[in-house]
């Protein structure tokens, strides 16, 4: 079973398009709260989460302490809920090799995100495992998105629009991450590559519109995911912190649910 | 004192141009030996040595104890040789200001290697450190560096020329990668940025010449350094591995100030 199929079966047995990110903040949290922290607002969340995201910089912002963080929270991860480690890696030959074992063989991730800029051979390494899932960084939600992304290339298109034609073309075992702030260059991304399992985040606390996303990107169970961090771990500052994370991961799929997809 | 003048400092007192890369080989070593091999290899090699640069990869792929390993390789590098990163972080807002917190203030390093796809907010936040130093990813060694670095982009330049002028603009604070496979690229950008600060990697296992880089790019202390890593640690497979280590690195020392820089 591929990582796109197994991604659409939860999303489907659970009627979820949303990805919990799981992202400690340094302000509120010492690195020994963050794993007693995250098991609560995975305990909270996992019937609304078609996959879970921990960002890799909020992990390793604690030194090694925050892995062991990492460690203990992977393991609090129900079986068969699909865990995207959010590393945005890029490098190449061997130090590739080493990035891939680092995320699929020692912490066992399901899928990875990676960055574009190096090219093919950067991104093989993680296609070498079988059953495991890549999303190339295609379109980012920043202003800094312009600079580089927005370059119009030999043909015409955009460098960002290049990435997605590409890239895709590698492995049907590639999806793409796209920011949920630009619907206009999401609906763009899905004209595109039709059939591309994308990664969304940008809803939430960074103000993209979770019923826009599905408007652009369509709703098909594995290739569409949501993503929200902050406005779900942190809905609420007090101690009903994970009632309250369960609740905006609800509100989330409801949203998503709820809203119309492309015809 | 900004880190390219400490990193020109340190070139120019112990005369030399050589990176030391230090990347542990997962087939070669278990996690609880890195660290007294690469003590052994920085006691070696340190008289030529102009920076360390261990590549993260190469410690996350043992995970928490090769995080471990780290630590104690960095402790035991002598305090007036500058010590990068090489972690192509690539990520934005919070997010890059956690990767900024973990490279910079956690594990203390005084130089990284970042990606420029997400653009100029995404490596703000690690020129917020005073007296750090920030490489930008421009010119990969590898063959899919042509995927997306040799496009075209509106101003009849290659993405990567134009990664060049754009990021160098950025901030005196920022230097570049670029692929010592490559010297007519390398040549370019010197002529692009004449003063940037330039990291080659791709000598030695690679296959880049170090003359070919120093006609193209200079030896202006500061402004280059040139990378060896595999070639260095793995200059012999038996015991005198710390002896040849040294030696490849007193060699490639040779090698770079031996060779007549452009005109």
């Amino acid at each position: 079973m591929t990582y796109f199929e197994r991604l659409a079966a939860r999303s489907k047995a659970a009627g979820t398009l949303v990805c919990v990110g799981l992202d400690p903040d340094f302000r509120r949290h010492p690195a020994e709260e963050v794993a007693a922290y995250n098991r609560a607002i995975i305990e909270a969340t996992a019937p609304f989460a078609a996959c879970y995201k921990p960002n890799m910089a909020f992990y390793e912002q604690y030194g090694v302490p925050g892995l062991r963080a990492l460690e203990e929270t992977l393991a609090a991860i129900p079986r068969a809920i699909p865990v995207i480690a959010d590393a945005k890696r890029g490098d190449l030959g061997n130090t590739a090799e080493a990035y891939a074992r680092a995320i699929f063989e020692t912490w066992g991730f399901d899928a990875v995100t990676v960055n574009p800029y190096m090219g093919r051979d950067s991104v093989e390494p993680w296609l070498a495992y079988q059953g495991k899932g890549v999303y190339v960084v295609c379109r980012t939600s920043n202003p800094g998105a312009t600079d580089f992304q927005y370059s119009r290339v030999e043909s015409g298109i955009r460098l960002f629009e290049s990435v997605a034609l590409t890239v895709t073309g590698w492995s049907p075992d590639i999806g793409l991450v796209i920011g949920a702030t630009a619907p206009e260059e999401l609906r763009r991304i899905r004209q595109l590559v039709p059939a591309a399992s994308l990664l969304v985040p940008g809803v939430g606390a960074q103000g993209g519109r979770p019923e826009e996303v599905v408007a652009a990107a369509g709703n098909e169970p594995g290739t569409l995911v949501v993503n929200a961090s902050r406005s779900i771990m942190y809905a609420s500052e007090g101690p009903d912190f994970a009632r309250a994370a369960g609740e905006a991961a609800r509100a989330l799929r409801d949203q998503l649910a709820g809203a119309a997809a492309p015809a």
